[in-house]
């Protein structure tokens, strides 16, 4: 157990649920996390969101297929799915994640309390 | 600016609340922190309160005295205080991380939104 959560599950929870809502396509969910955090602060490095993506195919959680885009000659999307038990992998791996943010949740509201 | 908040910083700031509090005896600040997070299911690591100490004396807010322990012999006890202007310097150093840990529970809340 680390000090606080490694930003790699961060970035695969936050992946998950953007398949969950069918918007997995690679390039967008990188385009949508980073604005989703800017008011924050926090830029989600490209590198660490393809890595979050490659665990999740090698967890055997997702998928990927290739499509080629009707307009744009040569151009490629990758979309992502789950496989068969995927669902129901990724929601054991959500719930980890979940006791881990409330874990340090409790750290860091401790660390008002004690230091404020 | 990182994902979460770094553990020197965390640490940093209980060093600076145990010194404030005349608590600053340096092995006792390692148990008191351990002590302290064990219900949380986190051990601060030795090494990272001894740098963490050692940062601070480096940034002039601290400076250690050593005394001998009267009932025993050969032993020392290294103690923390506040340079003339220490407790300013610490202040603003506190006013820092507590943006960071503000900033830091608000990524974490914003997960648990997004997510659950």
């Amino acid at each position: 157990m680390g000090f606080m959560i490694a930003q790699r599950a961060f970035i695969k929870l936050y992946m998950i649920t953007l398949v969950e809502k069918h918007r997995g396509y690679g390039y967008q969910m990188l385009e949508e996390l980073k604005q989703d955090f800017k008011a924050l602060g926090y830029e989600p490095p490209q590198s660490e969101i393809y890595r979050s993506l490659h665990d999740l195919v090698e967890d055997g959680i997702l998928y990927r297929t290739r499509h080629r885009k009707l307009d744009v000659d040569y151009q490629e999307v990758i979309m992502y799915h789950f496989t068969d038990d995927g669902m129901e992998k990724a929601r054991l791996y959500k719930k980890l994640v979940k006791e881990d943010l409330d874990r340090c949740q409790a750290l860091l509201h401790k660390a008002v309390k004690d230091n404020f």
